[in-house]
């Protein structure tokens, strides 16, 4: 799809660290489904449920999770909030508001700012999050289990987030905080070609060249009108072309454009 | 619900500044009524839709917005990509991989700053960022109008990624970054000197202008040797200029040298 990176390299570390997504009292196995698919997108990958509304397995999740399956299959069931948390080490809250609870309240950016911290600690440390039901959220005595809450800033106008999404802003904000795949570089041929060369950025002396060239077509052409005003005319011209970044073929396509603009005339 | 933050106090600058989201070729009405959703809850407003499958206005777009309707009824239709960004003067394109064109590739959180770093040279700036169709995202041809690729690293042994969720990232990437660089002041003088308006960025829209002349220069002078090549070489050329981030003044300059290289012959 749009927008996502398909060419970097298989992440090796993160899954390790990355946080338990635990949803609590879940309703629609639509949003189970879409909530594996956000956190396998962000390698994200230990879902637990707390009492899922309509039983598990529930087929609703498969259909809606575009081949997140593994991931649900090994889902694991809690019958309590207790128990789905009790191996993790540092537990986060997701709110919409602090619910008057002395607790810190944090942005995804600084969650993922704090997981990292507690992994780093020491290896045996697990986070989780928690993300209560579609239609109320968590109540209160799972937010007490919590050692802060997660809230995220929207627009305070329009706060209507579905439970994927929230877990998905949650999930990438922890992926890219300490991001180890970088995006898409060109890519890679075993062999080198032309092509390559071509994308490469144009020497300087291939530019000075280039604008030499161009400089001497305008002067026959009249292009300075007066001497005064030439070195400044220069100068942008110069600033202009040098501040594109041509590539050797963009340099090799101007040749050509200046030439044909010039009637073919005296351009080598 | 669980996860949003209704207590924040309003934002005021960001929606001024917000870039616009271009959608091109969308198919499914409900994916567009899950970006307005996606976007309004990132105080990203200004939709734009080129050439929307089932047409315009769609009412499973409505359906789908969970009330995001003002910026539905908002949003405008264009017929070309072209259209679209006439008045940007930095557009983004969403891609998952680099295809092969040299542009600077940006992750989400590069993104936005670089969008910030655009509204604080000038209030009058305006940014985009474009979202291809679901089945196969943007062609080389809406690609080769962007000054840069916007790429969203994920897990890479799962990048499905739907389209509302790919603008949910960037919108909200955007929004959460902190703005480094001041607002831009609105300009001092009544009568903006012309300096100023020099330096500023061309629109898109008189970059396009320059090379629709320059296209009809080139096919004068037999440029394009064969109807094969034509259309390579001319979206290597567009890609060259949109990427080169010309001022006005340099677009002046530039319609000033290929008149001059054409001796003076029919440019305008």
């Amino acid at each position: 799809m749009a927008g996502t990176n398909s060419t970097a390299k298989k992440p090796e570390a993160p899954a390790l660290h990355a946080p338990a997504i635990i949803l609590v009292k879940p309703q629609l196995g639509e949003n189970i489904g879409m909530c594996a698919r956000a956190m396998l997108n962000c390698a994200v990958t230990d879902l637990r449920l707390v009492l899922p509304r309509d039983g598990w397995p529930n087929p609703s999740a498969v259909a809606a999770a575009s081949g997140a399956t593994d991931l649900l299959d090994n889902a694991r069931v809690f019958d309590t909030t207790e128990q789905a948390v009790a191996d993790l080490t540092y537990v986060l809250a997701t709110t919409a508001r602090g619910r008057g609870m002395v607790k810190d309240i944090l942005d995804p950016h600084a969650a993922a700012k704090e997981i990292h911290k507690h992994n780093a600690a020491s290896a045996e440390q697990k986070c989780g999050i928690l993300f209560g039901c579609e239609r109320s959220g968590l109540d209160n005595d799972d937010i007490a289990l919590a050692n802060a809450i997660l809230s995220i800033p929207l627009n305070p106008g329009f706060t209507s987030l579905n439970l994927a999404q929230a877990v998905l802003l949650v999930c990438f904000s922890w992926l890219s905080s300490e991001n180890p795949f970088k995006p898409a570089a060109a890519p890679e041929s075993a062999t080198p070609s032309d092509e390559l060369q071509n994308d490469a950025p144009a020497p300087q002396a291939e530019i000075e060249t280039l604008l030499k060239h161009l400089q001497s077509q305008l002067e026959e052409n009249n292009f300075f009108r007066s001497a005064e005003q030439k070195p400044t005319l220069l100068r942008n011209i110069r600033n202009y072309f040098f501040r594109s970044n041509p590539t050797r073929q963009d340099v090799r396509t101007l040749h050509g454009i200046f030439k044909a603009l010039s009637g073919n005339r005296d351009w080598k």
